[in-house]
């Protein structure tokens, strides 16, 4: 086989490398740019740039911030005495996009994972503690996975925040909306059944 | 909904303009990118930036092309007594993929398409009759998409080359390989049968 272009062939290979894109996709992205004006092609070859270069982690909650603290823990307009606890930035993006939670959030930055070597000590759980202590808080809600490393971790944390008289409570784990029972796996309806709620 | 990071909504939103990349996708594409090297991004946005100024357009076929003429038509290895006409420079590649085609090609940038507005000297096509009328050719052959406007543009071509007593062939229309009788279109089989080979 012989390639008409190194360039083309390049492009293809370094977009080949990010999440969900194959080796198709990835030629197909390549001649498209060919045909995007240079402009918007700059544009977005300079937004990966600004990223890399400006992206910040907020003091705070831990999250992805353009500033030293971040746009929703900076808001007055928030509940800060209710925290939401997430795993990762991406988590506090999803819930956001649901604009059903009106307080603060706390990026641990990972699952507690003894498998894989990763311990309290490795995540940012030191100043949700410290947060505990210090400010007045009604309730820690408890994002997590429902997996083994997001109940461990949410238990731990728990087992932690309690003694400080705050309010620990987590997500409700069931039945996605829309989905039939008929195909919804057997731990998945124990717990549905197990959190059903008075109608 | 607060977005913590503008610089993250930045590269989902350019990301999301690529073909095959959903807002979900995007997003993801942008949490990726904050866990990747420096390095790594950068390689990435210069190879796009690389692309757009340095590709050109081969001057003998018309495909895309790093030179003015392109490692396909300055190979001197290929048979340069058969050209394969196709559609895009992107077939160019998948046909180069298959191993299978030793000759030279020549990319229309184009289908004759009368109700797109698009006719034959919208094409690269003068250049192609040129070639039928100054060089020594044994074949050419048609790679088009069987679709009205690949076959139109086929017949059309094959009207204007015969007369120079170059033998004008098209690939095979018939069924994918590992497809199932079953499940394949009345058209293609009705062209499976037409194009049916001794065996």
């Amino acid at each position: 086989m012989t390639a008409p272009s190194a360039y083309i062939e390049r492009v293809a290979k370094e977009f080949s490398k990010l999440p969900g894109i194959g080796h198709k996709s990835a030629s197909r992205i390549a001649f498209y740019l060919l045909k995007m004006g240079k402009n918007e092609v700059e544009s977005l070859a300079a937004s990966m740039i600004d990223l890399k270069n400006n992206i910040k982690r907020c003091i705070k909650c831990g999250g992805i911030s353009d500033l030293d603290i971040c746009s929703i823990c900076s808001d007055s307009g928030r509940d800060h005495r209710t925290i939401c606890v997430v795993e990762s930035a991406k988590d506090v993006i999803n819930i956001e996009a649901t604009d059903e939670f009106k307080g603060i959030y706390h990026v641990l930055s990972g699952l507690i994972s003894p498998l894989d070597g990763i311990g309290p000590d490795d995540l940012n759980i030191s100043s949700l503690i410290n947060k505990c202590g210090t400010e007045a808080l009604d309730e820690v809600i408890m994002a997590l996975s429902p997996t083994i490393e997001g109940d461990a971790t949410t238990l731990y944390l728990a087992s932690l925040i309690s003694p400080f008289g705050i309010n620990v409570t987590r997500i409700a784990h069931g039945l996605p909306v829309g989905s039939d029972l008929e195909y919804v796996d057997c731990a998945t309806i124990a717990k549905s059944i197990e959190g059903r709620v008075k109608i």
